[in-house]
């Protein structure tokens, strides 16, 4: 965890408590939670996914083993739950708990959706939108909302925030999706092509393969589930096949959508538009690095 | 879970309530929370032990995938909290919480001993022994003292209950390294003389590594790390040195002393001597199994 990375899901428990409060103190420690769950369940993804690298470092299981980065990962869940028991108030405790209990559950489901598309022939977007609401959404949802919890919000202002979290959450991953095809290789950070090289089921290759004629569908099934003989080419054809059918657009017009419905419920949050402009920047942020 | 298995756990809770409480209702769902938790060590651990069988039907990770098995258990682990913060009073939750995660990660730390000593050329007695004081004693020291918790017991006696369940789980440990080499066949329930066949680092072997003399070091040496080509023979040789080491008796004696040191626990617990007397069969039964 001293690697870094972006720390967002802390920073959202923060700028979601400071939309309440400017005592911002008693929320650091369970906002740590999120990033220390966060972390747990990149260790096991990682060994899942047999990833050898996570911030231009060997992953747990690379740089020790298997059984090291399962039993590490299963006492920073335990951490996550400390960090929320010793410093939540009382009065909040139970509500706190059952919410990061729950996300906690869906994060694991999503993955497990993931995990079980690599093996399925047939993948529909509702299901692919699904999966990452829950591996990768809910869990931005549940950061904002623990921040507005903490900090004393009405209800009704907590469960504005958490759906807030959630829509700008699948527009950043589906931005992910479109980074992976259209990123700059100087600024991504990963290889350009990365997901077609790997067959990787996301929201282009779906909506490609539910749109495409039958030349379309005959390239994209020259190219997966075979070995990578030439990688250029492969990224070439399956990015050209995205081109033809406007997957590009598609994708930025869904983003687009869950950005402002997302947006929407932050201004739904009854406090000043003042105090919400470092949340609507934070987001337009994460939506609007270079594509 | 619906396998069964003795749910040892949540009848220790039980039973350790049933000392300051006739109204055991209470008590029922966060003595479930024990029970799931072990099991979610058992869903991990026989993935990392590559364990096929597990009460007689196969291990999560053979029966679907390692997966499943990592991210079912991440589950089941969420789970044991929820049945703890959905059913333990407000007023006495935190300290159930910060006593279940101080146990859940003494686990993980006993089971990463566990993994670790298959590495190591030598391990002492005394790491041996802290290593199944945390995998296996501890949680059986939290079951009783949960129960003692939610039943109002005073602190006092919580403790000697947690000192009671440890001792006890230390010998019932011991009790287990015994029997897999002097159990009965018929009774034992797995193969006799499967840690001699593995070369699992019991305190039996670990015993008689420290007191064998060159004659019973070569002998160990010769089957130790050595591809099994000859079972049974194995498991004789391995078996005669122990004799003539005088194993099973040291061991016997351990056991008693971890018992008696128990009992004397019970005995503190300031309780009618009548109402403790369902514990002290518990005991006895645990240890009493023929070998």
């Amino acid at each position: 965890m001293g690697l870094g990375g972006k720390r967002l899901r802390p920073l959202l428990t923060l700028l979601g408590g400071q939309l309440f409060t400017d005592d911002l103190g008693p929320l650091v420690k369970p906002a740590l939670a999120t990033e220390v769950f966060h972390n747990f369940t990149l260790v096991h993804d990682d060994l899942m996914d047999n990833a050898p690298l996570r911030r231009g470092q060997p992953t747990v299981h690379e740089r020790w083993n298997a059984s090291t980065a399962i039993l590490s990962g299963d006492v920073m869940l335990v951490r996550a739950y400390e960090l929320l028991f010793e410093h939540v108030p009382p009065a909040l405790l139970p509500q706190v708990l059952r919410r990061f209990s729950q996300t906690a559950a869906e994060v694991c489901e999503g993955q497990q959706w993931d995990m079980n598309f690599e093996q399925e022939a047939t993948v529909s977007i509702a299901q692919y939108l699904d999966m990452i609401r829950l591996k990768t959404a809910v869990l931005l949802g549940f950061a904002l909302e623990l921040g507005a919890v903490l900090a004393g919000a009405p209800a009704a202002d907590a469960e504005h925030l958490r759906q807030f979290g959630t829509d700008i959450g699948l527009a950043f991953q589906l931005r992910d999706d479109l980074l992976d095809v259209y990123g700059d290789a100087a600024t991504f950070g990963k290889r350009v092509g990365g997901d077609i090289l790997a067959d990787k089921k996301t929201y282009l290759l779906l909506t490609a393969q539910a749109q495409g004629g039958p030349i379309q569908q005959a390239t994209l099934g020259h190219y997966l589930g075979q070995p990578v003989t030439d990688a250029e080419a492969k990224i070439q054809a399956v990015r050209a096949v995205y081109d033809e059918l406007q997957i590009r657009p598609q994708t930025e017009a869904l983003i687009n959508q869950y950005f402002e419905a997302g947006l929407l419920h932050l201004e739904r949050v009854a406090v000043p538009a003042a105090r919400k402009e470092s949340l609507r920047r934070l987001a337009l942020q994460l939506l609007e690095r270079e594509v």
